[in-house]
């Protein structure tokens, strides 16, 4: 795709001025809009990919021909795109956010020892967990050398943000199966292992993209908050979502000992009961893991991270006062809008 | 230690001519010259470590506290030391390539099923697979950190490495058990995972230190050859050694499925009996693996790959030609005749 099309793209009045009716529906909308620019993107991914050795290439672009959101690249791209036309440098930036968050999810596998991912086995169990480690740390520095060629603190981020990723991991990882797990824990967890690397994206988008300094620290707390609504969504997803349409097992973070805020919240009211499940399912009883899941349901739970989940993109939206009016900056509060509704 | 101190421990009299009467010994001798420099680095590699989150932290804290040679750091503050008295800086890069080297042992032990390590229990048999993937992974992040503070090509040349060490990881573990597996792959294997960083801490010792760019290149490939040469003698060192002083389970390599140049040694003279024991091994003989590595070591094959470690060592030296004369230069040499000649 040209330079100018892209622009193009995210400015013309091809797009129309609400995108579907529906919030949930504009993510989709928003993707096939983007669908040109995300596909260089991948393109760009899948030659990073290509490049690795096997049998490390094939499990990495298993995980990648799985799909996924592509939503942090689209969020760099579209924070890029504020300011200015998006260019290779961004394009390079949204494929490194995207290899990061691969990276992540490939070790995740092996330390959550999951079988099912965006609805296929996952790579460890195809190729193994020591295929799946090796995996990670290429993709890992796949992006490394990708931001090498940013600016040098979008670059000095980048190593902040993995830090602050594997820090969110192995906090989880020490609070497994506590369902006394406080909700400032659960929300440190997630705004390092999640909202991380949004805040980097769209922080790195609007700095590589020529923004003011305010407005670039403006779209990085957009990111952080957003990272976080997609999170809570997630998280609400894997008690109360059809998986066939998360692609995931139900109850996958309950299976893999993660305690997250639809559990902590049904436990606030009901302690004993929903502890004595939990120690149930530690010890393989499936009946248990049912019961607790139709508990956190009727309890009102994911209503309750649901509604924290609009919060936060409330204030997400709130971010985009300071940036100019545009097309790319009405299509990000419409991604941020489909994010907290989405229902897969 | 003072600045000062630190370069007179390098270039005073107070260091002998020859350290020590024989080869093997120097090794020893040229750490304890260096104790006060290393403990240095040592003492930032903990406050590294201790600044993560549990139980990252103390899986990382185990594997350091076991010891090692710290010849990866102690190569870069003597390349350093070559040009200029070692500083902060010089010392962040060395605690950087240690941290990078911990790392891909802690990924390492999850890739192969690693049970011991420097005579202890590895992190992954105490804190299971999960902690070992996520502390190797928080070590990368730290030695990024500190990389960051370096001359752009020396930062960006780290990540280079981190690349060309994971690939070497992944040919190795292609070449699992694979008894014909080739001399060239063999040393595209050790090139990778372990010359490379050999190779980056020399060079950028000396870049660092000031070196000018020839010598900056020359010390690179003395690295190199250092690291072959150091890998050759602990491949070796895994049929012929005692495991009270290698810390090392005997034949551990081989138990991991590992295919080094003794046993690709000892299968070129006798293939279908080496190939037959190797096939019994697999499948958990334990006697077969004592009489495999009887085989390789009546073979000649240890003394053939320690002449070969020789011969690398022999072009390392030749690279210090363009080096200014001076203690450090010495000290250097000592190193490569020492890592040469050790028997643990």
């Amino acid at each position: 795709m040209s330079f100018s099309s892209a622009v193009s793209g995210l400015h013309d009045a091809a797009v129309p001025e609400r995108v579907g009716d529906h919030a949930a529906q504009r993510l989709d909308d928003v993707r096939s809009l983007m669908a040109r620019e995300l596909s260089e993107v991948e393109a760009l991914i899948a030659a990073r990919i290509a490049m690795g050795v096997a049998p490390a290439t094939h499990s990495a672009a298993h995980l990648f021909k799985a799909g996924g959101k592509r939503v942090r690249p689209m969020g760099l791209l579209l924070a890029h795109a504020c300011w200015s036309p998006i260019d290779d440098k961004a394009r390079g930036l949204a494929a490194a956010a995207e290899l990061v968050h691969m990276a992540t999810l490939l070790h995740d596998d092996v330390v959550d020892d999951g079988d099912k991912r965006r609805g296929l086995p996952t790579s460890r169990r195809l190729w193994g967990n020591a295929v799946s480690v090796l995996a990670g740390d290429l993709l890992l520095v796949e992006a490394l050398r990708l931001g090498s060629t940013a600016d040098p603190t979008t670059w000095r981020e980048l190593v902040e943000t993995l830090g602050r990723l594997v820090e969110g991991e192995v906090v989880q990882l020490r609070g497994r199966l506590e369902v006394s797990l406080d909700e400032a824990t659960y929300f440190e967890i997630i705004r390092g292992k999640t909202a991380s690397l949004f805040e980097w994206a769209l922080r790195s988008g609007a700095r590589e993209g020529g923004a003011p300094e305010a407005a670039v620290m403006a779209l990085g707390e957009l990111g952080g908050h957003l990272g976080v609504a997609f999170q809570l969504v997630d998280d609400a997803l894997d008690y109360e979502g059809d998986p066939r349409a998360t692609g995931k097992s139900m109850l996958a973070d309950l299976c893999e000992g993660k305690v997250t805020l639809p559990l902590i919240r049904a436990a606030s009211v009901d302690y004993d009961g929903v502890s004595k499940l939990v120690s149930d399912v530690r010890e393989g009883d499936a009946q248990a893991a049912q019961t607790l899941a139709a508990r956190v349901r009727s309890s009102g739970a994911c209503e309750e991270v649901r509604a924290r989940a609009l919060q936060e993109t409330a204030r997400a939206l709130a971010c985009l006062e300071g940036v100019p009016d545009c097309r790319a900056r009405d299509v990000l509060a419409d991604v941020a809008r489909g994010l907290a509704a989405r229902v897969s």
